[in-house]
């Protein structure tokens, strides 16, 4: 097992990481857990890994409860919230108890959020399933549900305390699921370590077959540069934008498509593309840079533009609701090289929806994009020579 | 105008006190409205103030949006506060907005929560319109919504940046609203400020003919309590539980009635009454202290008991969901004396059953429970004496 710690003052927490965690969870919970529990998991979930749960919980001596919720990224809505706030009320839960979320990012970011406006607060933890919870929507304390005017656009900063990532469970997790996964682990890569990306771009192959090695090293690399990010900047007033690589691109696909269809992990790879794009049009990031970030997508069989289905004036109409947005002014993550980003508004309008037109309505962009920007990098220059 | 300061380190925010601050609050909040402004009113205080607020703030040059709520403490709901953040997401207001609660306590509680979640969290400010607003709900960062099962059960602890109290906008307040405000200004005497006791009863006359000299004095000292108050425990560890003396029993009672009816207020005169009564009867309430609490609150025209419809089972049954129970033991706020109270779950079963038979159904009890406690000190003595 290795532990990462969120480093936040007397609201640091520990990531567990490990194989078979989640039947070994009691010790690692003992101390946290206060005398009612209750865990909120999916109809998918629940059936595989819920009972491995409370049997370990049992040790405990704790009353433990459990509500099983709908799965799926649009069952994320104040209403499911609403459900499991009526649900802890009925069972008199008090202010002293403690939520436990087993499962994916809906089922974490919902029962965070819950913990948090639950008598004005309670605590939880964090059990997630999927690998994108395990590298990512586990770990920061973000909390949200969706409304049906943007993403995540109703929640709270709420840290969990404790996480505890059973890299064994993702075993059962299906490929598409896997798979979604890996733009968040990407992204890492993307925006701050490049040498985690170009140990990705080595290693996609074990990575994709599951080999445990692998898994707890991704796991683990992702976990640490999201702690280091979150203990930096909690409240995302600078840095912790820059994990939003990809993340305003995706949320416009994923509000266009009523947050059905696509994974938030997939709209998130398409979203990466597409700040890549842009970076390059800009001439921040250069062809090659491009190419390495289109390849290693590819290389994790994940989409790389939006469904054909969703036009360019629809993301256009979706990015503008975002929590970048400053005084009216969109901001977005850009990419410098693969392993360096930065938050940007300085592009035009112009420009981003060149990059969206290219992108949206089955246009295929990433064959050509890279030989694009090079010739753009190349006008550029022409014109500041002159 | 007074300025009393809720000291919360960078959290720290004035509570501005005066005759007609409404219309000169453009200076006092020029510093902390963002760009983008949205304030939420409710169909009866907007008719009366809204444009007095715009008028003011029109000198600021931000953009002002508005949104009138319905009425009362039964809107108090998710569904109220889903409405506020549809309108923000439809205005397209961004995470540097800020929100203006101009109404009582209801409008106060929804906006502070709309603005602790929205975006994971804006700014926002009080205009607090009604007594009970002014002297408690508008200060102190505990925002919330009702659930059926329970009040107050969904919210968050989220700091206004500013309180303006415009003590000249309660002339226009209607009789019964003024006097439930009155059922908190007495709660500060009776928990904390013996001094604040004894001018309410002598007082009582020309606070309730609103006479302004009254009225500025009773919100500061109400301020001022409240303020220490919050400075010490923010979230509710400790100290701050005794500002809700009355509210377990209150809050039973509003929950008995739907939240229709009765007004916050009522509810809280009648449960320090029932406070005090069990008070009493636990011998920890000398019989001319309970009487000089139900004495204020009578001269106060408030109601000292629930209504007759309500049983002593159902209010038992609402009390079974309160945020100061823990590990499944009532914890009540309960007085030693006018100006000291202290949290207590030692009282039996039985002798909370007592209380609330003796003041529900129709019972009266308030004449004769001084007799009753002297008595049953009497005899406590005589039976530790053999």
């Amino acid at each position: 097992m290795k532990t990462v710690t969120v480093a936040l003052g007397a609201r640091s927490y520990p990531i567990h990481i490990g194989d078979n965690l989640l039947a070994e969870c009691a010790p690692l919970l003992a101390d946290t857990l206060p005398r009612q529990v209750l865990i909120v998991s999916n109809a998918t979930v629940a059936p595989l890994y819920l009972e491995r749960a409370r049997a370990a919980l049992a040790a405990l001596d704790r009353r433990i409860d459990s509500l099983i919720i709908q799965d799926g990224e649009r069952y994320k809505t104040l209403d499911t919230f609403a459900e499991i706030i009526t649900y802890l009320l009925q069972k008199k839960h008090d202010r002293r108890c403690a939520l436990l979320a087993l499962g994916g990012g809906v089922v974490g970011d919902l029962t965070g959020f819950a913990a948090a406006c639950y008598q004005r607060g309670v605590d939880y933890a964090q059990l997630p399933t999927t690998l994108l919870a395990q590298v990512d929507s586990a770990v920061g304390g973000k909390t949200a549900v969706n409304h049906a005017l943007g993403k995540n656009m109703i929640g709270a900063f709420h840290q969990p305390r404790a996480v505890i990532a059973d890299t064994a469970v993702l075993a059962t997790l299906p490929e598409r699921e896997f798979r979604a996964g890996l733009a968040e682990v990407i992204k890492y890569g993307c925006i701050r370590d490049a040498a985690f990306f170009a140990w990705l771009e080595k290693n996609m192959a074990p990575l994709k077959r599951r080999e445990p090695a692998a898994l707890a090293y991704a796991v683990e690399r992702s976990c640490v540069n999201k702690a280091e990010v979150v203990a930096a900047d909690e409240k995302e007033s600078g840095a912790r934008a820059l994990l939003n690589l990809g993340h305003t691109f995706g949320h416009a696909i994923e509000t266009a498509l009523g947050y059905r269809d696509w994974l938030h992990g997939e709209a998130v790879a398409a979203g990466i593309c597409m700040a890549a794009d842009l970076s390059a049009r800009r001439g921040m990031l250069a062809a090659d840079g491009y190419e390495r970030i289109v390849a290693l997508l590819r290389a994790a069989e994940l989409p790389l533009a939006p469904p054909p289905r969703v036009t360019a004036e629809r993301l256009r109409e979706g990015m503008a609701v975002d929590k970048k947005i400053r005084d009216g002014a969109l901001r977005l993550v850009l990419l410098r090289a693969p392993g360096r980003a930065a938050l940007s508004d300085d592009f035009t309008e112009e420009e981003l929806m060149r990059t969206l037109r290219a992108f949206a309505g089955g246009a295929r962009p990433q064959e050509a994009a890279g030989a694009r920007s090079q010739k753009a990098a190349g006008a550029r220059k022409a014109a500041s020579d002159a």
